[in-house]
């Protein structure tokens, strides 16, 4: 097939097809690794493209400037890093963009830098037709790793937050739901819009996962985050780990206002853009961390098994249609 | 003015805004030098965007991968890179991308990272209208420093080549230039397609250079690659040292089947998209250094004045303008 085009072959595929030139140790996490005689470094790229992550019409500028440096920290975070370097950034704007728009992004890129340290290394800046931003970051590795192969069957699995109130945000701010439709309560729209424009990587809770590590021998535990969707992410994790994973339904925490049904399941488990860890721990460890700390909620576990996500105590006797999003 | 466009402002004037949003030790050099305990790092971030560095009619996406990694490892070698680690890649396509031509890219990075060291570290791919290719590059820092900020009056301004074939390189490529109306040689047209498709970064001058630093005490040298122009670059050493630069025009090398003119003399002086190094040394370590390798040639000198490029001996009455490329 010499002209197959990518909407053909999907998303998943062309990331196979491109992980074959990478050397294998780099393939499964978002992070990459790099040993370093002193440090070790963890380096990440993310994208943010006009039209497709954003609009003017749906998040400031300022915004996505705080997004896009908290969302690659998020990716630090659940690969292990507790001390961040700072960015580089890759920007693309037309001609006609007007200053304030850049100077916005900047403050929100700043704003962030402030909160979770780090500074502005350096960039590249170029002419295009469509505004671009590419965002590597680079942290330094804890002595504690965590990965998404790292997982064993028998280890508990946990969430450090509630999903979907991110998609939530993105569908009231593209007017793809409207309050009056859906009967959501003002806060739950605040929380969602909120955790749409303004995501908080779970840099305390990575704290406390290491506090708690001073009392266990393991030095790599199974984690990532659900920047791609709470469903994706465990997912990535079982296939990653070679097991398979059962989540319980009636233990996945939810926010209080959270409606229910098929259509806000699938917010919840599809929506993706949520930045809460998951962590894969052996019982006693699970259990010490979530003494420590409230928002911690055990979920579900792994077991042996072919990579698969099971969920248990679904309501509705067909199960959930995967629904997670594809670029291509 | 709340409505200025970057149009108005322009690329100079946009730079120096956002530079002030980084910390001022990072803010004159391509790449970015992050100290670490045992080794120290340097980082690059280079953007090739569509309609902007490329399309399909002038450069095969091969080629372009090539490119993508040679050019953003000149940077690092401009600042005195020996080893590569690697580079993070954004990538945004565009779902009617044929898969032949990814596979293609990915060939041409390859082949760079093959030829001069490093691999694929990790990156993400988006959906996007325009293709977008985003590549941070990693590499140690070696014992001598290179900086645009380093060069002293007195010292002796080198380059380790020839200007100008990129440039009518794309010319050709993109028919802005026939073979018949301008009367070039076959073999200057073989070259400049080359130098356009294919740049090869000095790693191995580099070396001698650092061959050559075991004789002298410094340990940090006036250099930057000449990615933006010849005379642009040697601008940008003359700025950052805060000293004035004087090249004789007599003295530049050039291709021997290279045309005389005005028309010629802008194409070599602003025409971009080269490689080579320019030096700024002391006499002694200058000449060792031109005994080392015939392909470096003095040019010119730094001495005390205000930041500027004066040109010697050039054969028209009146001074090159300067036509440096803007994006904005």
């Amino acid at each position: 097939m010499h002209n197959e085009i990518l909407k053909d072959i999907g998303e998943k595929e062309l990331i196979r097809r491109i992980t074959k030139f990478m050397p294998t140790n780099q393939a499964s996490d978002d992070c990459a690794f790099i040993e370093s005689k002193g440090e070790n470094l963890l380096i990440n790229t993310d994208l943010m493209i006009e039209n497709t992550h954003f609009n003017d019409e749906i998040i400031s500028p300022k915004d996505i400037g705080w997004k896009a440096v908290t969302t690659n920290y998020s990716d630090l975070i659940s690969s292990g890093c507790t001390e961040f370097i700072g960015i580089n950034i890759g920007l693309v704007l037309s001609p006609k963009t007007e200053w304030r728009w850049v100077q916005k992004l900047y403050e929100g890129f700043s704003e962030a830098l402030n909160n979770f340290g780090g500074s502005i290394l350096g960039g590249d800046c170029s002419r295009g037709e469509t505004k671009m931003i590419s965002i590597t970051a680079l942290g330094l590795q804890n002595k504690l790793k965590l990965r998404r192969n790292a997982c064993k069957p028998g280890e508990v699995l946990l969430t450090t937050g509630i999903h979907g109130l991110s998609k939530l945000g993105l569908l009231i701010k593209s007017n793809q739901i409207t309050i009056k439709d859906s009967n959501i309560s003002k806060k739950l729209i605040d929380q969602s819009i909120n955790a749409f424009c303004r995501p908080t990587p779970r840099h305390k809770t990575l704290k406390k996962i290491l506090q708690s590590s001073e009392n266990f021998i393991k030095r790599e535990i199974g984690c990532t985050d659900s920047s791609d969707g709470f469903y994706q992410a465990i997912f990535d994790l079982s296939q990653e780990s070679k097991c398979k994973a059962i989540i319980d339904y009636k233990k996945i925490p939810k926010n209080e206002l959270w409606p229910k049904g098929e259509k806000w399941d699938k917010f919840y488990f599809f929506g993706g853009e949520d930045y809460e860890l998951l962590i894969s721990l052996p019982r006693d460890w699970a259990n010490e961390l979530i003494r420590m700390d409230n928002e911690i909620t055990e979920i579900g576990y792994f077991t042996k098994g072919s990579p698969k996500v099971e969920i248990k105590n679904y309501p509705n006797k067909r199960n959930l249609d995967n629904d997670s999003y594809s670029h291509f």
